[in-house]
């Protein structure tokens, strides 16, 4: 298995940057049919799919987001980041994707998304690709 | 590995349906020990297990969602349907199923929901299967 | 491919279960480079990674998680329970982590939860080890 290391910035303290090109130029001209696990291991950070085409999307989700988790209930952990973690286990830790003729399979407007929930900070995002079958 | 595509049409705004048993004619009789993946290519639904056996349990679904994800913000996208594309992020796009013994894995009272966030539609699920092994 | 069960038992009503030492102990010392998918197969529980460290983060997630489910809609599902369900499909029943060098990768701060939402019970989450290559 092919396996890497995808570098990240944020610039705010929640924002969802869209990864999709960077994703699609780790693949090799042999990626072939195969799956690629995309891994983040922060705890306060997701990635999920959704549409690209309107930016305007991705400013919606974090305002439903932030809607969604209440900030003011009476949170344990002391660093003031509990909704960070909640939207963290909401959104999921990790991405299946296909790949079918070498290529990433993705429906018309959709595209990959790294979910920053307590930035800005640089981040990670693991990946892996199975051999081509 | 094997691969296709399963057609599916909501016939309300928001509604789980159940395709498990679609889901499990895909197999071949030498599905054998492999996983299933399900990728969802659209930005407006999601796909789901859940409980199948009570028929309401699915529409308690609907309606926490609709009660968990405001649909009154000042949202920015034009089309009127951000809550939906929140619903999709929350629920995500993809399974992994477990094949064993050329069946589904599933718990006793398990099933597989296509979960439509925007209908009424017609809608694709893309799949693949992995070899035996 | 290598696979199993792994039995834990919830002592709460809603609780996150540490199951990382548990998950690392199935791996055989020849997991190599490969991917482990969990499967919980049960309708009112789910899977999740998020920090360990402190001991608090769970807890905030469990009074996030029931602040942002309402708990009193008029819910048709007669066992009661409904809330546990939606909880089940906003966090997801499964988890597909990679492993390298015959270890998890996991970020620093993240742990393997097993997430309660209708305890107490015993459970039992599934297991699957791809070969490795």
């Amino acid at each position: 298995m092919l396996s890497g290391r995808l570098d990240v910035s944020s610039l705010k303290k929640m924002e969802l940057l869209d990864i999709t090109s960077h994703v699609a130029s780790l693949l090799p001209a042999s990626a072939g049919s195969s799956v690629l696990y995309l891994f983040n291991p922060h705890t306060t950070a997701g990635l999920t799919i959704n549409e690209g085409a309107d930016p305007d999307v991705r400013l919606d989700i974090i305002a439903g987001l932030s809607a969604i988790v209440p900030g003011n209930l009476p949170f344990r952990h002391a660093e003031g980041n509990s909704p960070a973690h909640i939207m963290a286990s909401l959104i999921g830790s990790s991405l299946t994707l296909l790949i079918e003729d070498n290529r990433l399979v993705l429906g018309r407007w959709q595209k990959i998304f790294f979910c920053e929930f307590d930035g800005p900070r640089t981040r990670q995002i693991l990946w892996r690709l199975t051999s081509s079958i």
